[in-house]
């Protein structure tokens, strides 16, 4: 680390500050939340949202980026006794599982588990006060309110990850599972064409700050150690890697020349590093590959066709399917969590769900069976490019074959003709089985097929991503979700401006859009937009009927033939209430 | 119209060219389409898509915006027999109904109804031979080909409505119906505070470039007619109004003043000038009103709210509900379709579904069948704001309860939190209720809640909209909808860069994000981008693994145990098929 990035944007978002929640279990537990304040006016406390942001938007944090970000785990690992020093990094001690799932088979509640489960009952309690609970979570168990039991529960069934290597204790950890959140992931990196490291910190740091879960490293050029490197020890959030990119780098390039010895090697180089999961391609195996003979894209995962590559220059199987158990051991040691990957999965709407796919993931299940037995965290990559009406087929095969193990889908795209927009062609696949159980969504930028995403572009793929997820938790019924939406939609009926943009998912935006047309102070407080203008603002004239509205209702009561209705109308009570009862005065 | 509006766009898209198809019942009928040509490499004739931007895209037509475009329909109205000249605008002869709905009836195939089958069925037939029919439409009808008949029978049962009214005789016929393509429309029109006529022409024309089918005019500023007389001139689509909007005008923007002779003189000025549909918020009934009572964002439709506000300041029903059959009688003189308006529709996902919206959807059922008995043709407006889990019950409702007339939603938007990005929130929810069987999606720009939406804004909500509209024409089972997906995807495994940028739905935006990073020339043709780089490119490596296949192949037969997979492979022929087979030599 000799060469400092650009500099990062560390500020807190507009209205928003840092909260801190403590763990009852663990003392030196500390969740961060943030709480976005609003106007005095509306009688209401503002709301506390899931933060992904790390010490970034904490005014009183000190960033360094050359020294990294504070080791907030160590004494969790530590505590536990079961790694040793190897000179570069921590290791189990020997025949020790260091995983969370290993923990939470034996009954364990580490901080991890309990930080997670303050993470995502953030609001929780009190939201279910305020709103009944009211979605379709086709078949997931979404508790009222997540206790650390729950999260023990969850990850010692498979049902659940908390991506966690023993050598990244910056993290703060996070849960992955369809009983949870969902998260979603954004992908960043250089290639060979374009991008440096100094660039990549930087899109890392902007993409947690608009709502990334986790960050994978794609990174394929020449200084992919030391890139990761620099991501990792200034990242809060988990951050996963394809290992066979670096091991192709190893051997040139060169395909056929990629060994297990090197592969092995490079997954202890980046276990040692600190990465938190590895997508393993070991589910291509030699018979599925004339299964793609016919295929109109192919095969158009860059690790899959890798290996498919090896497989047919070898003719066998591959190193990763031969030497799974292997694997398992390595990131045993070290708590990395497999993200199975899908190295056959569709490129085309052509290709969707055809059996390459589903060979593929059936293999993925007996994979996960031998990782649990190994007491290795799992979760399972899924496609790709599918249209609407066979998405849900996809969900419902990779219950059935993993073993409920978190699936983590990339999009899935649910057309073809529109790239430059496939942050949105996929915004839509990812909604939906996000709803049906998908636990993590990939996201997709609107760069997607054409070229390197740059900073503008990582941004409006996280925005759209988490537009997706949220979508996706309203619709599963999610107790806590619904809060935001309705705090939004009380600003914009009481005209309240401010608070509209900085509720939202990007406050910016909102502001400058709105600017654009009414860019006066004053108008940030006025009973209209441009949108209709004064005169046929539609929240404006509801806000004059509140006022007329006990006046008509007596005399409608006096109609001849409305009795009934009155009778409703006196149930229901005023027409429109007091502001007071309309806005809750504390929607935490 | 006497001052000419900014210099519009009239030049067609990159590789496009219009094409005309001959009616066969009607020998004056040409069907415009547009052919987008592919590289001779790709052994294939490019394809033939929809085209909704009329003669701007044809360098054989000239433009002029002072005298409008040819009077495509003047010839067929004519022949009717059934119309006469007021001094003004023509209407019905005493006593004809010269609805298309009234012609169907009467069993006669209109000259507008073998125009749409053809438009509709564009490559049907071809495309049908092509790829197998997949998909589910939910209970829909979608023929494997589009006849006259059909169209005439689809409209006779009201399931489908064709918008063209005898005074706008420029309009290209297009068809609203479950059975037919989605359709997407898109809202344009100044309002007090912003944007003018010139404006709002240019939006027009640049809409239905990017794909919208119709444009609603929306404008509510002081220079209503003419602005309205520009667009009407001007529009090869259909184009709606809700007349509420300039009957308010005329009174002075009080919404008490409004009587039901300023609304009847208003509906028959805008049915002489030609508009195609009306919004009629004639569901909004007095004893509706208290249902809003404990909404979160109370009335959120303009129209509604007016409505709403005279309802209550007058102690009665609306003379639009009132009045209804004399409305009929006016849209059956004309052939002006209901759009029958959802004034009570959420706005914010806590009143989705709630008492008030589907109490006026009731009402609107028994709407369609009293404009039916009128022989008016009759759609119906839909939410809104829809957590995904409630979207479905809208359209199972809409279909029981109004006798499957057409649905025309705005999104729905599926969360609140995303001011800025609500192309995004309701693409989500357009996409999924144009599955379920919603016939046209209204467009939804980033400036929805904002702000009133720009040039810019207005192509970027046509696009997203475009993208619902074809993810729910492939999730229904759409006979020619994947030929487009099929022909980009084998242009993207091909490497074929320009032909990727010109069949997608913006070529331009593709282009600029590739050229962003790969600038020159010579990458047009690189078996790569700058996403993955050259080493890392997955098809390029898929290229690679086709060469190679057949020496692989053999090799694979004589693996031990591999016979079963080697008979599978013999089976499903080479590897890696020869391009000749690959891409289809004609795939219209």
């Amino acid at each position: 680390m000799n060469a400092a990035p650009a500099a990062l944007v560390a500020e807190p978002l507009p209205a928003s500050r840092k909260v801190y929640v403590p763990g009852s279990i663990h003392s030196d537990v500390r969740v961060p939340m943030r709480h976005i304040d609003v106007h005095p006016s509306a009688r209401e406390r503002g709301i506390t949202v899931y933060d992904s942001s790390g010490p970034y938007t904490d005014p009183e944090a000190r960033i360094d980026i050359a020294r990294g970000l504070p080791p907030l785990r160590k004494p969790w690992i530590e505590r536990r006794g079961d790694v040793e020093w190897n000179g570069r990094a921590l290791r189990a001690r020997a025949g020790r599982a260091v995983t969370q799932l290993a923990y939470a088979r034996a009954g364990i509640i580490t901080p991890e588990m309990e930080f997670v489960a303050i993470r995502e009952n953030m609001g929780r309690a009190r939201a279910r006060e305020r709103a009944e609970r009211d979605g379709d979570s086709w078949g997931a168990s979404i508790p009222d309110e997540v206790t650390p039991e729950f999260v023990r529960d969850e990850v010692a069934r498979g049902r659940a990850i908390i991506p966690a290597n023993i050598n990244h204790p910056e993290t703060e950890p996070m849960i992955i599972g369809r009983n949870f959140l969902v998260k979603i992931n954004a992908n960043i990196g250089n290639s060979a064409v374009s991008s440096g490291m100094a660039e990549e910190v930087d899109k890392m740091v902007w993409a947690i700050r608009w709502g990334a879960d986790t960050v994978m490293d794609l990174s394929t050029g020449k200084d992919i150690h030391r890139i990761r490197e620099w991501i990792l020890r200034n990242a809060p959030v988990p951050i996963g890697t394809v290992p066979i990119y670096q091991a192709l780098e190893k051997v040139g390039g060169v395909a056929e020349r990629l060994t297990w010895e090197v592969f092995r090697d490079t997954l202890i180089e980046q276990a040692e590093q600190g990465v938190d999961y590895f997508t393993i391609h070991a589910g291509v195996r030699l018979h599925f590959l004339p299964l793609t003979a016919n295929r109109t894209t192919g095969i158009v995962s860059r690790g899959g066709s890798i290996i498919a590559k090896w497989c047919l220059a070898h003719h066998r199987e591959s190193f990763l399917y031969e030497h799974f158990e292997e694997i398992c051991d390595i990131c045993r040691a070290y708590d990395v969590s497999f993200s199975l990957g899908d190295g056959l999965r569709p490129g085309s709407i052509a290709d969707a769900n055809d059996a390459a796919q589903f060979a593929e993931l059936e293999t993925l299940g007996e994979l996960t069976r031998i990782a649990w037995a190994r007491d290795c965290q799992v979760m399972i990559e899924g496609p790709g490019h599918v249209p609407m009406h066979k998405i849900k087929e996809n969900m419902d095969k990779q219950l059935a074959h993993c073993g409920e193990a978190p699936f983590y889908t990339l999009g899935p795209l649910t057309t073809d003709i529109a790239p430059g927009y496939d942050h949105i062609t996929s915004a839509i696949g990812a909604a939906l089985i996000g709803w049906y159980g998908t636990a993590m969504l990939c996201y997709v930028t609107p760069k997607e097929h054409l070229g390197l995403p740059d900073r503008n572009d990582v941004k409006t793929g996280v925005i759209a991503y988490k537009i997706a997820a949220h979508a996706a938790d309203l619709a599963k019924g999610h107790p806590a979700a619904r809060a935001r939406d309705d705090a939004v939609s009380r600003a914009r009926f009481d005209f309240r401006w401010e608070d509209q943009f900085n509720l939202s998912l990007d406050p910016q935006t909102a502001r400058d859009f709105h600017d654009q047309t009414l860019p006066k102070e004053a108008h940030k407080t006025a009973h209209f937009c441009s949108m209709c203008g004064p005169k046929f603002c539609s929240m404006h004239i509801s806000h004059e009927l509140r006022t007329g509205a006990q006046a008509s209702a007596r005399a409608l009561e006096r109609e001849a033939g409305m009795q009934e209705m009155a009778k409703k109308y006196r149930e229901n009570g005023d027409l429109y209430v007091p502001l007071e009862r309309v806005v809750s005065p504390d929607p935490q």
